[in-house]
């Protein structure tokens, strides 16, 4: 058992860990003040730099799950990712449910991608 | 890494992947007027057919998450559940707690599943 | 496939599912009248428990998911999680969110783990 792990800014817990060839990774962004979607751009932005890390990317995406504050962000939240996550050989399975977030986060991503 | 995906009528997701003899799945029921046990019904149906086109099935499921618009409605979801499970060498590891969904859905279910 | 199942009380589902070297858990503490950072312990010591049965633990940890019936209860709840999981070299990629849960649960803690 091979453990890599990639601590954050925060005790207790990493953004992303890998074992066995899959990456396990979060990311929200902690800015206050922004649109949902500008907040998705920063997330995806920094949960790619992790996937990238981590020796993943969009390529490597399996599952995903959005969380949003606020259900009737959807559509812009979809848009910005639909941008991001680029053709259809790279869509995860992906479920998208409203949850209380912390601080001021709108949008927070948690995915497993295979390493490529 | 291979990877296979499933995609079904939505844009930048898939409703399954599967990756290193592991399938990642989800389902919801769209229509609305419908019961959450109607609905539950639907889903489980969906993922099912899921499930075997991806080479795994009720005997694979490893982990579940069960999102409900309401709460109060988890009896109601449960029967459903377990009437479709099966027997107890069929249970994942699941939980179920209460999310917002999109649109008209009362309930949202992900797995990871093994090859069977 | 080789999938052992850990059956807790519920029907319908396991508290740990193993396959692939990879350990499923979950686990919730359903007393009542409890504050959270109680019922915290109380989950992870159930968490824990489970884990070692099935052939991992705390350094094993991937991936955890903890769902919060009060977002307002996070300090509390992390500051418990911060004592139990110990040093960076267990850290799990984390997510935290606020979600409706059963009963009188105010904490319910999901982890993907490996055999350690």
């Amino acid at each position: 058992m091979a453990i890599k792990r990639f601590h954050g800014e925060s005790r207790g817990r990493c953004r992303a860990v890998v074992n066995s060839g899959l990456v396990y990774a979060v990311a929200t962004d902690t800015s206050s003040g922004k649109s949902v979607a500008e907040q998705t751009r920063r997330t995806l932005e920094a949960l790619e730099k992790t996937l990238l890390e981590a020796g993943s990317g969009k390529g490597g995406l399996l599952q995903a799950t959005v969380y949003l504050r606020d259900m009737s962000t959807k559509a812009e939240m979809d848009a910005v990712w639909c941008d991001w996550v680029g053709g259809e050989e790279n869509w995860p399975q992906r479920a998208c449910v409203g949850a209380d977030l912390a601080g001021a986060d709108l949008v927070e991503i948690v995915v497993t991608a295979a390493q490529t």
